[in-house]
């Protein structure tokens, strides 16, 4: 069962207080759609500028997703710009360029419009909501954001929450969000704003994943040293939908959503390794596998 | 098999945002001794005045505390008072009174000295080290320690380590300790300075153990209001420590270490909910029982 991945694509500038990487392959959609291939059928939806090169592209066809949506338009592709402090925790964006990004509108291909699941990747809510206005009979909707458009664009973050079955946030924005310090408060009261489940990433500390009357505390992997965390949020998001759609057919129970949250965090846990999608390019099935084991491995311990 | 509880015993004066009340027991051996009476026959080494209101003296009794070791002192009781922010996690010393405690020595009462599980509660490492002086055959060593020792007792908080089987703190006395921003490599690196085992806590994140090759990583029960944070980690060393003594006999395991920290968490989880020892004075092994359950449902996820 395929996924349906819209968000955006960029070209990143990222600097760690160890290395500096150009043009690299980013934003959230790159992410998202090349972590849900490892589990799905994905169905990409974005906008590229004509100096998007030729290479990324097929990094996306390798993975096998469906560029039907990939638009490209004329002009230079989206472009970021950030630099890490020192404990990699905290970053400064250095510079933004819409450009062809600016005018996007996300339009879904006739082929995408019954896709199961869909993943709303972190954009505008206003394009958030342009998505939904297209699809059809979805199974799941999930909706990732950050703290800009809390601050920016709050009103159509809430209304798209009444349509989406969950949100996916970090700590700082889940505080943002509800003006409420406490994460369980926090998560419980977006809940009751829409979402039935809602996962607020901690970075380092795991994620917390709140369901009806239910929770789960998924640990994050013990990495020694981080590369790059660009993109580990979209990759959560993405591996935990691609791992959704597996379970879609017969309805998404806690118990999926639990499983689906620690394929996130692998995939999370790997793509933090490398700068950009070069550690998601390379891993494998297998990798997976055995680092779901280790979570499972590192959360264990016996009944009484 | 009995666990020997040394530290500090306080009357403590706290405000928080919504109350203040003064004269609470309080003091790491007071939390660590009651919380570890849940498990086992404790053995408590400590010091109060003359002031020292018998009601305190009588939920020690009340819990079978062995209080052979409990000197009384002509003076004043240790004093403590904090003040807590409006999120409960930062705090303020507001004043500290020594008294009594100024010149304690912790002498062991001929009975104690072949405790098997030792708890050195958080005090002078100096006063730590004079402790395993006097004990014979000890089968498991912990330490809980904190950012004061670290400031003005380095040398001896590090040639302690070498004496310990397990070293007990939170994540930024970790970092202060190490040096290192990353709390996986601050782990093994306390690893390195000599206890086999080391539990870094996190509070409302969890807490990460580290074993010979192993890890653990225990979440924070997820608590909507916390009244009183004090005693948190004196509660979660003292569950740990009487935990471990049901396993001594046959030699620690990383697998026990595991369900110590869980029910260590579990005791600090309620002791957070009522000022003092309030909870604790309470609670019930149902409680116990039902919230390790809880916390085994809440970290659980399919295999594959």
């Amino acid at each position: 069962m395929s996924v349906l991945v819209v968000g955006s694509i960029a070209l990143d500038t990222i600097k760690t207080p160890l290395e500096e990487h150009a043009d690299l392959l980013g934003g959230s959609a790159s992410y998202a759609a090349v972590a849900a291939s490892f589990f799905a059928p994905v169905n990409l939806v974005g906008v590229v500028g004509d100096d998007f090169p030729r290479a990324h592209v097929e990094l996306f066809e390798r993975r096998g997703i469906d560029l039907a949506g990939l638009q490209t338009a004329a002009g230079k592709t989206f472009r970021w710009s950030g630099e890490y402090m020192w404990d990699l925790n905290t970053r400064e964006t250095r510079s933004v360029e819409l450009n062809v990004f600016e005018t996007f509108t996300p339009t879904l291909p006739e082929t995408y419009r019954a896709t199961p699941i869909v993943l709303l990747a972190n954009i505008a809510p206003g394009l958030q909501h342009h998505v939904l206005d297209q699809i059809r009979a979805p199974k799941f909707i999930i909706a990732d954001t950050m703290d800009l458009w809390i601050n920016i664009a709050k009103d159509e973050l809430i209304s798209l929450l009444a349509r989406v079955d969950m949100l996916i946030l970090n700590d700082g924005e889940a505080r943002q969000l509800t003006g409420d310090t406490s994460l369980i408060r926090a998560g419980k009261a977006i809940q009751a704003m829409g979402p039935k489940f809602v996962a607020i990433k901690k970075g380092e500390h795991g994620c917390l994943l709140f369901g009806e009357g239910e929770f789960f505390s998924c640990p994050a992997f013990p990495l020694e040293d981080i590369h790059d965390p660009t993109g580990a949020g979209d990759t959560f998001a993405g591996g935990l939908a691609g791992c959704l759609s597996r379970f879609a057919g017969g309805g998404i129970t806690f118990e999926d959503l639990r499983r689906a949250v620690v394929y996130g965090s692998v995939l999370a846990s790997y793509n933090v390794e490398k700068f950009s999608l070069e550690r998601l390019r390379t891993v494998t099935e297998d990798d997976i596998a055995e680092r779901y084991r280790l979570f499972q491995r590192m959360s264990a311990f016996e009944a009484i």
